[in-house]
């Protein structure tokens, strides 16, 4: 733990478990990536990978003159997944269920051997399979795409993951209904390109997410 | 628009459109605000909501240092929904469609008399309906609670909505399944806490997220 990944507040709800971490890194599906610029705080939603200790960062939007820094960058990622809304008997103690990992590090970019090896995690993270459905990059590809890297050593996770406070001294009117509502990311009816023969069935990266 | 809002890359998915920036605010229920610590850049997920040109900011998790800034700080503010995955007919051409804001600005702290509006917007974006379902809040409850603002002055706005990039010379392979899984939030069944009374029904706030 350092001063950066320190929980300030409801440190009970932190925890050093990297099963957690792993889990809400493989399940979300898009990381926010802070970055300074001209002393300016600076966040973009990215695509990213993982592979053991190392995250992937892949830009997918607006991320240019981000990922053009050859010589690193101190960045802060967060990845967070809403888990239910929290309906408790007044607006004070109402509140969200969700799993959240705030990381620190230097990112720098992917050495050109390691290029493909990186892709090849993002892809597979947010379509697991992909990669071995689809043609190998092409060397004039894998130049033109830019990932970085950082470690996954400073890092604080939280979870909340719980029914609203109450207890029977509280006070609160039991005539309100309390409680939690599940939220839950779904895939729906797969639409296929204008090019794509009708009777080509759906591929296993796909039929997987359904 | 600013420097700061200029799109760098794939400048044709960005849009002017305020009905295009307001409902992705009001759909999406997570912000990632970006602000400068001593030098390093931090990004936290927060709770908010809006109110005509006024984005209300409210923290959930770890957010203790940030709003405790009496004078306002230099933020950057991310909500991005992820509609759907691309999948093409190469890992090179795959893509995400989505819809990203990205603000910059000032965030200072709400006004007293205005804090009970803000945490109104707040709630009633999370959870449509619920603030007449329960109590008023209490005057030390609304000194406990610190919510930021900043106008949604400097914004920048990028949707991509359309099936993989393809035409009939590309030369790819077209034995090879090309579409979009679109993506959607839904709620899960609703479960009650355990000092709620069973027969009592769901409220609206509740049924109107099913």
């Amino acid at each position: 733990m350092t001063e950066r990944t320190r929980l300030t507040r409801k440190p009970e709800r932190g925890t050093d478990d990297p099963a957690v971490l792993h889990r809400l890194l493989d399940e979300a599906r898009v990381a926010h990536v802070a970055f300074v610029r001209r002393g300016c705080p600076v966040v973009l939603p990215m695509a990213f990978g993982r592979d053991g200790n190392r995250l992937f960062l892949h830009g997918s939007t607006g991320a240019g003159a981000f990922l053009a820094s050859g010589q690193g960058l101190e960045v802060s990622v967060a990845v967070t997944l809403l888990d239910g809304l929290v309906f408790a008997r007044s607006a004070f103690d109402s509140s969200m269920n969700y799993r959240s990992a705030v990381l620190f590090g230097r990112a720098v970019p992917v050495a050109a051997e390691d290029k493909e090896h990186a892709l090849r995690a993002v892809t597979e993270h947010l379509m697991p399979g992909r990669w071995d459905e689809v043609r190998p990059l092409t060397g004039k590809e894998l130049a033109a795409t830019a990932v970085l890297e950082l470690p996954l050593d400073e890092v604080s996770v939280k979870v909340r993951a719980a029914g609203p406070g109450e207890d029977r001294g509280d006070g609160e009117d039991r005539s309100v209904w309390a409680g939690v509502v599940p939220l839950h990311t779904v895939a729906g009816i797969p639409e296929r390109s204008p090019l794509t023969d009708p009777t080509l069935p759906l591929p296993r990266s796909v039929t997987s997410l359904l």
